[in-house]
Parts: C-alpha cells; sequence; structure tokens
C-alpha cells in the first residue's frame, strides 16, 4: 500500500488539488498584505459535512460584503470541498473555504477593483479549538481587557482574519493561566471570543450576544437544540456583569470544537468548578445528532 | 547580457532569496489566517535607503508589541536588505519587510506562543501610492463613513495589514469618483488614509492627527522640514470639521509617495482645484534633499 501524500492534509490552489505542505499563496497577495479576504470552515464527521449549506450560504454573504468574485461558482467550490476531504481519506475533518482579493492586473494599482480574486480551499485533520480534554473538565476563560473592534468598524458577520484584538486576548488569557478569552465591546457588551461563539445560562435560560460576534453556524445549531428540547434561549445584549457576576453556567460553540463548556470565567468558578448541566446536555446532544445524520452531506468519494 | 531573473522583484524567504514571483506562505500560515503579522516599508532613492534606522526602529518596536521573534537579529535583518535591493538592480525601490507568527510546532495548538516566527522580505520596483500624475493636479480626498478602528482595540502605530476598515473607504471613494480616502474615528476626529499619513494646512500651520494614526516616517519628515522652513507644525486632535470646511490645503504622506498635495476634500473644491503653496513647497523640499542625500544609507553592493 503506497502512503497518501494528502493525510495530512489536501488544497485547492491556482486552480490544482496539492498536499497541503504544498500550498502557499504570494507575499504579495493583498489577501495577505490587507488582509483582503474572508473564509469560512465547515466540519466533516463520519464522512458527512455538517450544514454545508448554511455554510456556503453565509460564504456567499461575506465575498458579497467584500465584493469578491473569484471566477468558481458555487456548485464548483462544492465540488472541491468534497474534493479536498475525499483526497485526505480522513473521516473528520475541518475544511476551509477562503476567498482572496488576489492581485491588480494593472501594473501599480492601488484599486481593490484592478484586482484577480481567487478562491482557495483546504481540509485539515480535525481541530478542537478547546482541547477534549479542557473540555471535559470545563474550560477558563478569560475576560479580556482589550476591547473588541466596533461593529461599525469592521463587520464581525463576515468571517475575517482580522484577528488582532482577539490574538491580543489570546495572550492575556494564557499570562493569566486560562485556556482562552472573551472579548467585550467598547460599551461593556459581550462579543466573542477567538474562534468561538459564547453563551451564557441564567435561572435555565440560554443567552448569546446579539452583537460583535459571528452569526455562527454552532450558535445556530445551539439555539436550534434550545427550542427543540424546550430550554429557553435568546439572542439578546448580553452586559459584561451578567457574565463575570450573575450567569450559573458560560459554555463557547464553534465548528471546531461544537459545544465546549466552561468551568471558570475570569476570577470566578462556576458550579462546582465543573461544566454545567445545561451546557453538558447541550454537548451531548449536539454529538448525539451527528452520529444520527442531523443536516448531513455525504462527502462524494473519488471517482 | 543575460536577463537578471530579480528585475521584477527579490525575496527572502525561508532563509532563501528567490524572484519575487516565487515568493510565498503557507496558507496555514497564521501571519494570514489570523493577520497575525506586522511589517515595515522602506524605500530607496538613487540606490540609497532613506531613513533605514527609523524604519528598523519602527519595526522593532512593532515586532516587540505582537511578540514576534523571528530567528534573524536586526543586523541580519537589514543585511537580507540590503540584497534583496541589490539582487533587483533597481537604483528606486520600495522595500517591505515583514514578521509573521507562522505555525505551531506542536500539532494541533491553539496558542500564538507555540508558533514558529518569520521573517520575510522583498524589494519591488518603485510604488506610488497616489500616482504621479494625480499627485501634480493634486489628489482628490473622500472622506469616507466607515470609522477607523479604534486605537485601544487595534494599536495604529504598530504596523498592521488589517485593512478592512481601509479597504471599506477605498470602495467608498472609487464608487464616488475619488481617488482615495480619508478615515475618521468614531468621535468625529480625522486619523489616516489607506496607507498614508493626513496633513492639513490652516491659517500657514501645518497640523496631523495625534491619534488613529501610524507615526509615519514621512509623517515625521515633514514635521522636521517644517521645522526647518519655520512652518508652524503640531502634532494634534484634528476635529473632521476642519478637513472638511475650515483649512486652506491638505495633503498626504507616505513612504510609497512622499509628500502627496491634494486639490479636492470630500465636496469641497481647495484653492483653485490645486495643489497649495505650503503643500508644494514641501514636496519639493522633500525630494530637493533626497538628492542631496538626506538621511541616507547608500544600498550595498552585492559581493
Amino acid at each position: 500500500m503506497t502512503e497518501n501524500a494528502f493525510a495530512d492534509g489536501a488544497a485547492y490552489v491556482k486552480g490544482a488539488f496539492v498536499p497541503i505542505a504544498d500550498a502557499t499563496i504570494p507575499v504579495t497577495d493583498w489577501g495577505f498584505t490587507r488582509s483582503d479576504a474572508v473564509y469560512d470552515v465547515v466540519h466533516v464527521f463520519h464522512n458527512g459535512f455538517f450544514r454545508l449549506e448554511d455554510h456556503m450560504n453565509r460564504f456567499a454573504r461575506s465575498m458579497q460584503a467584500r465584493r469578491l468574485r473569484p471566477p468558481e461558482d458555487r456548485a464548483a467550490m462544492e465540488t472541491i470541498l468534497h474534493r479536498c476531504v475525499a483526497l485526505t481519506g480522513l473521516s473528520d475533518s475541518y475544511v476551509a473555504m477562503v476567498a482572496l482579493r488576489g492581485r491588480p492586473t494593472v501594473r501599480g494599482s492601488r484599486r481593490p477593483a484592478d484586482c484577480q480574486n481567487h478562491f482557495i480551499a483546504y481540509a485539515l485533520p480535525w481541530i478542537d479549538v478547546i482541547p477534549l480534554d479542557v473540555q471535559e473538565r470545563g474550560a477558563h476563560l478569560w475576560i479580556a481587557s482589550v476591547p473588541r473592534v466596533p461593529d461599525a468598524s469592521v463587520d464581525p458577520t463576515v468571517k475575517n482574519y482580522q484577528w488582532s484584538d482577539l490574538t491580543t486576548g489570546l495572550f492575556e488569557a494564557h499570562d493569566n493561566g486560562f485556556d482562552t478569552a472573551i472579548l467585550c465591546d467598547a460599551e461593556g457588551f459581550v462579543t466573542e471570543g477567538p474562534g468561538f461563539n459564547i453563551f451564557v445560562v441564567k435561572d435555565g435560560t440560554v443567552i448569546t450576544p446579539d452583537r460583535g460576534s459571528l452569526h455562527g453556524i454552532t450558535r445556530a445549531s445551539v439555539l436550534e437544540l434550545c427550542a427543540e428540547l424546550g430550554i429557553p434561549a435568546m439572542v439578546a445584549p448580553l452586559p459584561r456583569a451578567v457574565l463575570e457576576e450573575e450567569c450559573d453556567e458560560v459554555f463557547a460553540a464553534t465548528t471546531a470544537g461544537g459545544v465546549m463548556p466552561a468551568a471558570r470565567v475570569g476570577r470566578r468558578i462556576l458550579g462546582n468548578d465543573r461544566p454545567g448541566p445545561i451546557s453538558r446536555k447541550l454537548r451531548e446532544e449536539y454529538w448525539k445528532r451527528h452520529e444520527a445524520g442531523w443536516h448531513r452531506t455525504p462527502v462524494r468519494p473519488l471517482a
């Protein structure tokens, strides 16, 4: 048996499929030098994409918001994602799609409209934003002092790579011995963390912020689960004080990890320093439904 | 005579010198996927770097602010910049240096501290952020509606690629038939444009914003020129109304273009729809001193 050159990941760049180690972009691509790019990440669980349609819809909206028009249409992009995953041979995978501004076709131009946009994609072995053992014991979430970039300056619903404030928060968290961070906005409302949405449970109600956050697909899945399980849930302004002092449980949600319960937030220990019952229930249900084929699109095998 | 493979640009990546067309970074580098990178740009005029020390100092501060520690020390970086320029054979050049977060050495880690930082550099043919003919007639500057990202969220003195708000401003400017844009902050103070500092002249005094802006090296050069020419100048809060209604002249300043006068700002036509006298004087003086070897470091020839 020959070794699979794509086992560490498969990518699509410049119209060709290559092992992830060979997937690169030019150092002069505006996707890099202006972080002028949008992306999305969908996961594959047991050979099936989870909510692929929703991810493609969001990616289309992100591209439109930034006027990014790569040559591949949606059907072609989906075919590329399927092929990336199939090439790796992985049954569980982290699958990224990115639209980049590219470089100007007019020499010396500084106009985004003069650039040749392009599309890249890649499938990697599954990644947990918060490691599994940390999810089990309950994550320790630091409330960062750096304010989240305001929605009016950079729309957080357009999935982007401009992580400076989130990275600053991560450094603060790690400096203080925490696993990861939550950022609030300048008005003192909770927003999101580096790569995940945040939820609190207060008096039996699940609340997730209405601002400063990506409209996460896992966030939507949590709200859907709540509705089906009869757990009251809402998208609402979430003052920092609720997170810091009043709530009973906290959990994070992301494609790369699912529902990830916390045990500590800031200097506060939640419950018995363990994931709370509603967080655990939602996490369990989220994966149980995956097993049952919830929102599943089977990965197309290689021809 | 053989053709120079570096004529379109020379780059240093992964410890080697390559033609710019071959200079790439991995699609999974956090310098890209989190825009976790800092950079600087110095120019070469007639075979001499301009203010190389100042650029290296600022780059060092930017790296420190983001805890980026590539293996090359400052002397090595300077040698690399010299060699990039010399390889191109260009007498006038745009020279970029970038420090990137890189990728984690611990598989699956989401911690910036686990990443192997790296340094890239490249020299390209000279670029004018505002084309020369536009500088001659006076640029038309749009006052963008998108607010600049606040300093508290992303420090604008740490030179970075997180241009989303600036790119939004550029789109607005181009949609309205203007050359480029100026952004104000949410409090209504003028900040900067996409790749340049902004100056106004009001009643004979030159003013540049004290916030929301890079501490530009060309900005410093303009202030130095003003001092030597006896033109009153200050770094101060600059309310939008001064730009929009009260000032007599406006000009932009950047490494990639120098002093670039404007003829229009928003819907307002300045003077006689031409660059103003102080802007012209500063532009002329800026280049005249270049000819005379101002702040010059000769490019080291290839061994």
